[in-house]
């Protein structure tokens, strides 16, 4: 069972925080999802295939550490597991969103190999816990499959060996990263999709 | 005889529709027609020349599946003939979008043949019956012409094979998709404009 | 002695093109300069200088069609005379919009040569007159000059040779372009912004 | 001491601005910093780490010229010195911004050496003072440092001997400009803005 009261307040942020995505460009055409922690057993999340810019009550579900619907007869998204593995793994981690944007779509389909590393802007500085520019930063690029658990089982043994990392890409599908609360959360998208925009305009540039 | 009550609810769907499209700049200088199916023989549209984020009711008009005004005094665009089809082919299609973007006419006329083909992308999903990301998407492109008449027959032909198309591109001229809903229709040109741009910043960043 | 009435119609016809102008990014940083008709031989148009998303009563003026201030204390732009000699020689242009946007400028500074030419574009029936995509529209590209009574001079000169043209660019600068009421002159604002967009798209993708 | 009812109109016009510069998309993820003088010895400033698209009164605190807190136990940006050391050397400034856009990060990463020139725009008009395009503006680029009273003396060093610029750029970081008023710095940000867009736009369609 879990406190009704920290449930809707875990909702009106997810509600709140798709009006933001959508408005930016970041969850076109009901892609994305969203979710907020609601106490150590219980994670709210979007109801699957929901327009992510016009979310209201009844688009956010309840669902356990394990995916499973809570109190609900709806459908989370096929994406559930990926959300509740880093849940599991940390128990600091209050909000994870998943979107889906232009530029975290082109970006990790040019990407060659597994791994996307960017260095020497000041803005890697909105990652929680670091302090310079002058570090590198190196986001994995998990290969695109309709077989979620097993990206759930990769991605998990992925983070269990880097904690410190903020998020990942799906090669051709988006962005994954999470935060202590739900403003971390938006400040990690907003930084990811700037340096995205940053690599891609610099390619751009300097043929 | 159409129902009134049906109809007005088709115009305010198109009427919502077009500030939303014009607002994404898919619209631009009274470019673009929309249309909603009213009941079997009769299809809400756009009045001809109107600004597209700015129509009121009076700039919503009712035609046949053949074209022809009903009640009407106005005059429909000139491309009324090519959403007609569409509901005359297709008994669940309830609304068709034509729209007009930069990314759909710049891509359309960079397109060598008759056909742009994506693949790989998760969005791909957002068209109705897609379930995997791991599909071609082969969109037709039709040459530009002011003879709707032929325009519209040669596309019939095409859809009359391909069932499943959710779309269409004229040359130089922009984006033709369709719906069982609204928001279906919304979806469809949400999703092709997704993939239009990706395409377009994918051949800018690898020359 | 102009009619009031008419003077506070043609003014908030400017303060409410300025606003959307700006809000599109096409008049940033003071730039840009926009007149409306009041009669033969007054005309409202913009003070030199004021912020032209929040343009307000005071910040339109009257001259006359030597670009004289009436009943005014205020300065115009210093490119009044490139309005007041469209209004000298069309008598039915009821509005001129000069605007400032980063792809004018930049399309303007990659053409070579005095003209710009695109053809092939559906949008090209934007402009008043024009009922077919088929047609090549050559736009004239003015070198940028602060001698603006001799701009304005080479401008009529060119202009009445070409009594069709619905615009120009000076190079570095800016589009110049009219139409009989403000919603033709923004029609033709947004269809020259959607063609200079197209072409650079088209640049970038091709190299 | 300072007067209570000028501060409060300095944090207003802070926090007007950080709406507008967030929008815009340059103030992303609680990047960025702002002042506005108070008097000749005091300066509001944004509190450090703050959503800028989100200010409010208790978002913006005093400090002295010396950057040290007044009557306050926030925290100020790591780089009010930045800040401070243009209302020390210039009594007429009236507002700092410090922004963090794509565009300027990405430009001065593609800068070589430690200026970047423009020349031709009409629009380095906005800048107070320029009364043609024909004219060259160099734009300082420094190094990206954490060292910011290191960074602080060399821009003092940097503007005493050109007391004309406008505003320069930090590596990978950011722009700062300055201006009478807060009306001015951003007429300066937005002129920046709008000339470092038009020579990426440049540098991608000429490859």
């Amino acid at each position: 069972m879990f406190d009704v009261t920290r449930y809707a307040t875990a909702a009106q942020s997810i509600i709140d925080a798709g009006r933001f995505l959508y408005d930016r460009g970041w969850s076109p055409a009901t892609s994305s999802n969203y979710s907020a922690r609601i106490d150590p057993d219980h994670v709210a999340i979007t109801v699957s295939g929901r327009h992510k810019g016009q979310l209201t009550a009844g688009d956010v579900m309840v669902v356990d550490l394990n995916g499973r619907a809570v109190q609900s007869e709806c459908t989370s998204s096929a994406e559930t597991l990926l959300h509740t593995v880093l849940y599991q793994m940390f128990p600091d981690v209050g909000a994870v969103l998943h979107t889906h944007s232009v530029k975290a779509t082109v970006l990790s389909r040019l990407t060659q190999g597994n791994t996307l590393t960017v260095e020497g802007y000041e803005l890697q500085k909105a990652f929680s816990g670091v302090k310079t520019h002058d570090a590198v930063l190196s986001i994995p690029v998990f290969d695109n499959t309709q077989d979620i658990p097993a990206l759930a089982e990769e991605s998990q043994a992925w983070f269990r060996e880097h904690p410190e990392q903020p998020g990942y890409l799906i090669r051709g599908h988006g962005l994954y990263t999470w935060g202590k609360t739900m403003a971390d959360c938006l400040r990690h998208v907003e930084a990811f999709e700037f340096l995205f925009e940053c690599e891609l305009e610099t390619m751009r540039a300097r043929p």
